[in-house]
């Protein structure tokens, strides 16, 4: 049988028979491709559709280059490796299938369900949330963390007990609460070999970058990031304002 | 900027200063890219790499065709639309970017870290089981399943009380180590729309075909099997022997 992997091997066949309610909606969006009977059986997707694009809503690529929204103030590495200093991010809810001219770093992740929040806990946090976004969040940072094997190798209960129980995470983040909007991206299990375990776009106005400082430089304190062996703080200015 | 999202843009450039260990590895392996300082900046990585491999051993890809060391005894779909007849079953330890010809369909998933046991079953399960690929176990079954949306939308709390307080997932099973083995494969944190979220490979003897039945009967009528709206149990038998 041939087998030629290559780097961007994760495309799907959607046989028309099977095809799934998301990936229907993702082909009648994306593509013109006709679903029929057998089509499935002759098509190659190997290849990009020109112009096609996949519609998961839960994907986000960020771009480090010349363009985009958000100038980028400074890119510190807090653990480990840095990334390349670039003069503007882009963020796109979808992906990205060639690095644009003169951008020097793309970074991809995926919304996903919480893995630790309680019920109690996930009430709270809807309660007070913001979403990312809001006219007078003109400040942002992206910070792509990665965690060591160590942690990994935890079992539910005990990574539990680190994250909240011995490390307040959730407690954390409620106390900056409606003022620090937060998105976090998963990348661990995106198939390929990720830099990152997870990318976190946090929002807030200028007034509340103080409170930004306190809120990371206490979780930084704490016994979870001590389980962290890469850390980049991309902070951020939203042109225009 | 140019943003032209195709069906498989989750490569990911490697900038050469800001490379990972597993990404050095992966580069070092799979191509035979050079890797110094500033070749980041000039490369494109829409393209495969021609014979290049990704290297993610948590990786798996599965081809239903006309190859492969395991022979298609039945397909049936459990719960859902099925997937389409194949002859043979290929399992591969990497990404295959193009459906082989003669093949209908392909799934993929990564193994990932568990995201319900705790330390106490997990130390039991470790006592217990078998890997994969014992000489004696020349039955198989792969069984991809999908979980609706009000599973996904449950808080770690809320999900670990339904699979293992009240429907007993390890414990069951636990009953059957180690004459069944089994490998989880996640697909949902892909990035792409997969129209599974978890793809599960167990074998075992032919002697054990009746326990692996009375298994997942006795998961299919848990609770837990109430937020299954996909489910399609692909059973083989290895050539050869």
């Amino acid at each position: 049988m041939s087998t030629h992997p290559n780097a961007s091997g994760l495309d799907q066949p959607p046989p028309a028979r099977t095809m799934s309610r998301r990936r229907l909606l993702a082909a009648m969006v994306g593509s013109a491709v006709a679903v029929g009977a057998g089509v499935w059986a002759s098509r190659k997707w190997a290849k990009p559709i020109p112009g096609g694009a996949v519609m998961n809503p839960r994907l986000f690529t960020f771009v480090g280059g010349e363009t985009g929204t958000w100038s980028v103030l400074q890119i510190k590495a807090v653990v480990g490796e840095t990334l390349p200093d670039v003069k503007r991010l882009d963020i796109l809810n979808t992906t990205v299938p060639a690095l644009p001219d003169a951008a020097k770093w793309r970074l991809h992740g995926v919304t996903s369900n919480e893995r630790y929040a309680t019920r109690a806990e996930k009430d709270l946090l809807v309660a007070k949330q913001a979403a990312l976004g809001r006219p007078g969040a003109t400040h942002a940072a992206l910070i792509p963390i990665r965690k060591n094997a160590k942690w990994w190798g935890l079992t539910q209960d005990e990574r539990r007990g680190i994250f909240e129980d011995r490390s307040h995470h959730v407690k954390t983040g409620l106390k900056y609460l409606p003022a620090i909007a937060r998105r976090l991206h998963h990348c661990r299990d995106l198939g390929e070999n990720e830099p990152f375990d997870f990318l976190t776009l946090f929002d807030y106005a200028e007034a509340d970058s103080a409170a930004f400082e306190d809120m990371v430089a206490e979780l930084r304190a704490s016994e979870e990031w001590k389980f962290v062996d890469r850390e980049v703080d991309i902070r951020l200015v939203r042109e225009g304002v």
